[in-house]
Formats: C-alpha cells, sequence, structure tokens
C-alpha cells in the first residue's frame, strides 16, 4: 500500500466512526497517525485502535493542520462548517454525510462501480447514502450488460441507519415492550419495537421522503445514468443492522436471468446467497459485519418480459457507509478499485 | 339480521380461530348454537363465547350434523378432510385455507371486492389469502375507475401470517435474544428476532413462492381480471401482528392522484392515514385489532406517468382472515356487504 496517511475521523463516536476506526485496523490502512474529533459533547472519551487508547478530541480550526485525510460521518451540517478549513488545511475530505453527494464538483464514488471518478475529486469525495451504495453494487453490473428501463425498489432499513442511539432504542424499546412497560420514542418518530414505519426523512413537495430521493439522485449520478428512471419506497424495520431491498429492475430488452446470475456472481463487491432447495436466500444476520452485498432469488419477472427481480442484503454500516469511505481512500492511494475482502460462505444450488 | 344460525368454528383453538370466536360475539352475529372444534390434539380446553365457557371438541364424522355454517380454519388439508361431510350434513363451508381458493365452482370472496360473487355457492365458499384481501380492498376501487395494467407488490408480513406459536416464537426469541442466549427457530425456518427474510412458502418451478402466486391468482379471481399483471416480493418481518405493503400501480391511462385519493377517501373497508405535515402514514400499531385497511402516501409514481404508489397496513389476523369469513357470512345472510365497523381515528392533512 501507498505512503503512510495522517488521518482524522470526524465523527469517532457514531456508529459509523467506530467501524471506520475498526476497518482502518483491520484493513491495515497506512495511518501514521490518527486523531479522533466528535463534538464538545461527545468528546473527552476514549477509543482504542491497535491497542492504544485515543482520546476523543472536540473538533476545532486546528484539528485538520498537518492531516492528509479526513473521514467525516458527523452529519451534513457539520461536514458544511469544517469543509473549507479541512481542504486548506490540505487534507483530503471523504465525506459520508449527504451536503455535497449532488455538488457537480464533488465525485460520488462506489468502488466497484465508478473508481475513475474518485481522481477528479477537487479535495473533497462524497459517499453517498447506504440505502443508494448497496444497489448500486447489485444492479451496475447488469446495467452495464444491458442499460436498465426502470426500476421500482421497496427498502427493509434497520435502526442503524439512523445511528447508534437508534439501536440502543429499538432493544431498550423491545425490552420495554416485552416486560409490559411500553417506552418513549426519542430517537425515531414513532415506536420500532415489533412495528414499522415508511422512512421518517423529510417529506418533499413530489410526495417523496429525502431517503427515496437519495436513491433516485445519487445512483443516476453514481450509474452516470442522468435519466434512469427510479421509484422507491423507504421502510425502517425492526432490525439491528443492516439493510434489506426488494429491486423489480426494467431493462431495455429481455435480460436472460442464467445470464445475469453469472455477471453477479463474477461482479466486485457481490455475494451470490441463492439456495433453491431449500428456499434460503439472503437474510440480515448473514450480512451483519460482512464486507458483500448479499444479492438471490434473482428470476424473472412474470408481469414483465423486460423485467427481473433480486432481494439483497447489506450491512448498511459497512459497505454502506464505512467501508465505501475506506475503499475510496484506498483507491486514491493505489489507483484500482478494492473490492470487500470479507468472505461469506455462500451457495448457488439450484439452477433458476 | 337474518334468522339464527348453528355455527362451527373448525380450528377454534388457532390464531384465526380465536378471532372468529371473538368477532362472532362482537359483531353479535346470530347464533343460535356454536360449536368448537379442533384436532384430537388441541381439543380438550374451553373457550368463552358471550360469557359462556365451550368445550373444544376433536372434530369427527358426526361433528357437523344439525348446523348451517362451517367456518373452518385448520389448513388446507383439514378442510379437504371435512368438505364434503359438512356440505352434505347440509352447512355451508366459509373456508380460510387454500384448498378451494382457485376452484372454480368456488367463490372467493372479499365483500368489499366482489360480493355478487358469494351468492353462486354450492356448499362451499372460499376466504382469500390475508395479503391479498388487503391489497384487492386497497386496489379495487380505483381499478374500477381505470383499470390497473401492472402492479409491483412489496409485502411486510408479520409473525402472525404463520398462525399463534409464531407469534409466540417471535416474542420468546427475541426475549432470548436480548438476554444473550439465542432461542432455536422453531416455527420458522430460520431466527425472526431483528431478523427478516423472504416468504417461505415452498417455492415454484418460476422462482415465485406460495404466497407470492396467491397474491397473483387470487387477485385475478376476486378482481375479475384473469390477466392482470402482478408481481410481489413477500417478506416476513419481526411485526407480531398486522401485514404491510408498498404497492405500484400501473394503470391503462394517468390516474390523477387527487381523483384516486378521494375514490379511496370513500371506499368501503379503507380508512386513510395521511398527514403529510408530520410525515404521518399507517403503521402497524394503528391497525393492530382493527377492521379497516389503513392507507397512506398515496402518489404519483416519479419513474412512470400512468403509475401511482401507494402504502397500506391491515390487520392480517382480522381483516387479512376472520373479519373477512364473517363478512362472508353476513353477506350470505343479508345480501349486502358489510363493510368493516370498527373506527380508527384518521386524518387527512395536507393535499398532495
Amino acid at each position: 500500500m501507498g505512503r503512510q496517511q495522517r488521518v482524522a475521523i470526524l465523527g469517532a463516536t457514531g456508529a459509523v466512526g467506530m467501524e471506520l476506526l475498526k476497518l482502518l485496523e483491520e484493513r491495515r490502512f497506512p495511518v501514521a497517525e490518527l486523531k479522533l474529533l466528535a463534538s464538545p459533547r461527545s468528546a473527552g472519551t476514549h477509543l482504542t485502535f491497535k491497542g492504544e487508547r485515543i482520546p476523543v478530541e472536540p473538533v476545532a480550526e486546528a484539528s485538520f493542520r498537518g492531516l492528509d485525510l479526513v473521514l467525516a460521518s458527523a452529519g451534513a451540517s457539520v461536514s458544511k462548517t469544517w469543509a473549507k478549513t479541512i481542504v486548506e488545511a490540505g487534507a483530503v475530505l471523504i465525506d459520508n454525510s449527504s451536503a455535497f453527494r449532488l455538488d457537480p464538483d464533488v465525485p460520488l464514488v462506489v468502488p466497484e462501480v465508478n473508481p475513475q471518478e474518485a481522481f477528479r475529486h477537487q479535495g473533497i469525495l462524497a459517499n453517498p447514502n447506504c440505502t443508494t451504495i448497496l444497489m448500486c453494487v447489485a444492479i451496475y453490473p447488469l446495467h452495464r450488460h444491458i442499460p436498465l428501463r426502470r426500476v421500482v425498489a421497496a427498502t427493509y432499513q434497520s435502526a442503524s441507519g439512523a445511528g447508534a442511539r437508534a439501536m440502543v432504542e429499538l432493544e431498550e424499546q423491545t425490552r420495554a415492550y416485552l416486560q409490559g412497560q411500553p417506552l418513549q420514542p426519542q430517537v425515531f418518530p414513532y415506536p420500532i419495537a415489533f412495528n414499522l414505519f415508511l422512512h421518517n426523512s423529510p417529506l418533499q413537495e413530489n410526495g417523496y421522503c429525502q431517503e427515496e430521493m437519495k436513491m433516485v439522485n445519487e445512483s443516476r449520478k453514481i450509474m452516470g445514468s442522468p435519466h434512469l428512471r427510479l421509484t422507491a419506497t423507504c421502510v425502517r424495520v425492526p432490525v439491528l443492522r443492516t439493510h434489506a431491498e426488494a429491486l423489480n429492475l426494467e431493462f431495455e430488452q429481455p435480460f436472460p436471468v442464467e445470464q445475469a446470475r453469472q455477471i453477479l456472481a463474477q461482479a466486485p463487491g457481490v455475494v451470490l446467497i441463492e439456495d433453491w432447495e431449500r428456499n434460503r436466500f439472503p437474510m440480515p444476520i448473514d450480512v451483519a459485519g460482512k464486507d458483500e452485498v448479499a444479492v438471490g432469488r434473482l428470476r424473472q419477472d412474470i408481469s414483465e418480459p423486460k423485467a427481473l427481480e433480486l432481494w439483497l442484503c447489506g450491512d448498511q454500516i459497512r459497505k454502506g457507509a464505512a467501508l465505501n469511505a475506506i475503499q475510496i481512500a484506498e483507491l486514491l492511494l493505489n489507483g484500482v478499485p478494492t473490492p470487500g475482502s470479507c468472505e461469506i460462505s455462500s451457495s448457488t444450488a439450484g439452477s433458476r
């Protein structure tokens, strides 16, 4: 790997921040120096990196001096506040927030899809929305073969997408429910224990919520298809970690399902989990903590000759956020795409 | 209401059987005599009806003599075993299993959709699949106005769809998980606590599971549209009771969304839950134990000018099973459709 990097994680105490820390160690990212930054409220604690306790410092003007790389995951307003300072300090910002994703001057990168984009950055690169990353990893290899005409998506999004506190809320609220002592929601607007609801990001004038429009706008930018037709219904479900998606994919021409299966079996960052005999396809528990997007039950849509359907699960904190950001950093250092490294046992029995 | 009925519930100790018992009392169904029947394994207990303890008897050849109505919810093989005996005894069988649903001689009825069908029965009427009932109640009023061309459905199905034991398994497995003592699945093939999976009914040769093909075939029969194009992805989620569905509805012509909203606001068995200002749409906890199918976030599909999208939640045990069966019985007695009677507080603020 390339030269040693002086790295900061901004938002180090969040769910994605903690995963970034873990992945820097796990993937042996060449860290010369590591700075952990958070809001004054979250600062003061210590986190461990390669056996060493590192203090979490409050972010300040001087925090970024002498750094090469800042991995930010502290929300859009924090990223907007510090981006200029970071770039002026000479560091590259890989930003996990939505702040710059649709900025034409900022590359929006999924290394398995558009690695070449990363190299046109001007100091800032954006890490896409989690649901969008997982979808693009799975559909881009097909889209490159036969162009997509239209996507109809429905998502099953875990609590982790709303952060570490949301995961705690799901556990605590569920425990309380089982003890007959309902807990008031704090993080989510509505009860999540044994319940579900449409994604609660702000609604746009067109009736779609922000999360859904991220899937539309970001996937267009990532896949370089500005006119791709896509509609998504995003739903929060009582799962701790790992999103799932049901995708209906209409192509410009009929796409033989076996050909699509061969393409996905070899696609970077994808693992096929398809055991037709046992009716066994991807589940959240298969991929929690794993790198790959698990795809399965690929089939011909019986309602439309030009459409295929597939089901996917992916770890939202990992490939949906932290891993993708680290892979972008690795790409900048190494100049080649770096697909996920963890292995998932997969089977492709049956022949549908 | 019509003349007093001598009624039996076959499968009285199951989740749907218990709900049938509750609804007969709640809706003041004219019960002259009530017999509770179950397998020898489940018989021997007592259940309460209008304050009276009634024994659960093992089902036998002689069980059906002198009855007017048998409400069966004990699975397809039990229904197939006893149907002839029931009809020959002169009783009408309203069957909640899949045994006779696609039999051309057996009406498959959702009272809000095809009440007239009920009256051509020859002793047996079939109660449709739960997910299908909920969908048809919501989409038929629109389909009648402008014909549907194609439906793309994704479901979020609760544990109750797999019966009372599955609900207990979800609770117990979740409790064990939270105590760090994972429990082996017994009812479901895979863990359901904080997890989800594609519906585990047997896969067909075409790559669709039985549950999905029920939605296709039964909705065609119920809505009298044998060529309706429909594809569904059915998913089991860790919710105790109440199914949800994300529906993409493509019509033969563009369907103005406000017109669709007006139609649904007046549709029998439907309640609109749409608070656009508060981003508040149907959730399972809204409709658990309620009669109506809650519909919300009706919107123009941004990917297809002729498509609308909607989201629905409905109590799978109630309207998805027991209530619909009782409504069929009421229809036979009264000759008119009987929409749900419970009220859900609804709001239709905003104007999208």
